[in-house]
């Protein structure tokens, strides 16, 4: 028996577009984050896409269906792993990566950081094999800038009216979920850009854009 | 960037039960000798789970019909892989396993060896990754006998009536994954059962049969 498998990650994909990634706990304001970048990109003309993990394709949606569903609250918890990798695999195939391949900005409201945050991390499957899972899955596509939105625990939980499945688990979950994305911008803050989800949903916003300007003025 | 990621693969998973697969490509007669061993076992009185892959639990049935669909024809070939490899470590983790760990016989229609055989040779994903993913997705379990039913792909596809996503390959890629299962049994011989799949169905089932209850003897 095999001790281990070298999973191979390949490096990071190169591409014409412009990756964008929106990352935090829940309900930090993420999607009003991703449409207020959507609606400057559309006053400035630049052709863009705007989508979402788990989903963004019928088969990544039905995944999602499938993983957040709170009647299947005992799920393995690598089977959700391989289940969310799987997902991003067709997302990034099938809608994220012919995107980029035209020149578009793709922006998604999620992407591998959430993996290694919730399920690397705060379900301690370990970071560096969720990583790898989805590095393997997607053909190692990483995001040009990764956005994460940093808010309390307890605010974000507040405005969540049905929870899912993963929305279910206690505080200190989440506290832990917070802590993994803020140790992932530590690690290569280039890439990365922090916002205070308590700042105004405005200045957030344009600190964003103006970010995404350098970088489609600079690429 | 980290070149790979090393996917731990425990060591073969300890249980006071006994574990056999029917491995095979299309229509070769699995599920028939799967019922003939289940009477075998009955009528001997011994307690014992049938089951199949993918499938075996409603979330794993739910990936069964995802990733079976005909309409998903392009589905990523990773994703593929990940789901299958969900799949299983979510039948394993709430099926199978307690049944073993209540010393019972397991009997599955397909395990390990079809992913390594149809996605990691026939698909090119590599044996080894492939094998990974479920051992990591299953905790190390391995069946204590696998039986390959060995067939000519001519035969078992012509009994095809209504082709899912995998059975519509064409012949090629059912005569690697039948090379590939052969290959699987040749490395490790003392845990494989290899029977032709053209011999009387009552001929194999008995020396299925004796071969079992070998192994409950010596268990």
């Amino acid at each position: 028996m095999i001790p281990h498998v070298e999973l191979p990650t390949p490096p990071p994909l190169v591409h014409r577009g412009l990756f964008v990634a929106f990352e935090g706990g829940e309900r930090v304001g993420k999607s009003t984050q991703v449409a207020a970048l959507r609606d400057h990109l559309a006053a400035r003309g630049v052709p863009h896409l705007v989508t979402r993990e788990p989903g963004g394709t019928p088969v990544a949606e039905q995944i999602r269906a499938l993983v957040l569903d709170p009647r299947h609250a005992g799920l393995d918890l690598r089977a959700e792993a391989l289940l969310f990798a799987a997902a991003r695999g067709e997302h990034v195939r099938a809608a994220v990566l012919p995107a980029l391949e035209r020149g578009e900005v793709v922006v998604t409201d999620r992407y591998l950081d959430s993996s290694v945050a919730y399920q690397g991390v705060a379900r301690g499957l370990g970071r560096d094999v969720v990583e790898g899972l989805s590095l393997w899955a997607t053909g190692g596509l990483v995001p040009d800038l990764t956005v994460v939105l940093d808010g309390e625990v307890t605010t974000g939980l507040a405005r969540v009216a049905d929870p899912d499945r993963i929305e279910s688990e206690p505080l200190a979950f989440h506290e832990t979920v917070r802590r993994a994305f803020l140790g992932l911008a530590a690690r290569a803050p280039h890439r990365y850009l922090v916002a205070d989800a308590a700042d105004p949903v405005a200045a957030i916003a344009s600190r964003v854009a103006a970010r995404v300007d350098e970088l489609l003025e600079a690429g």
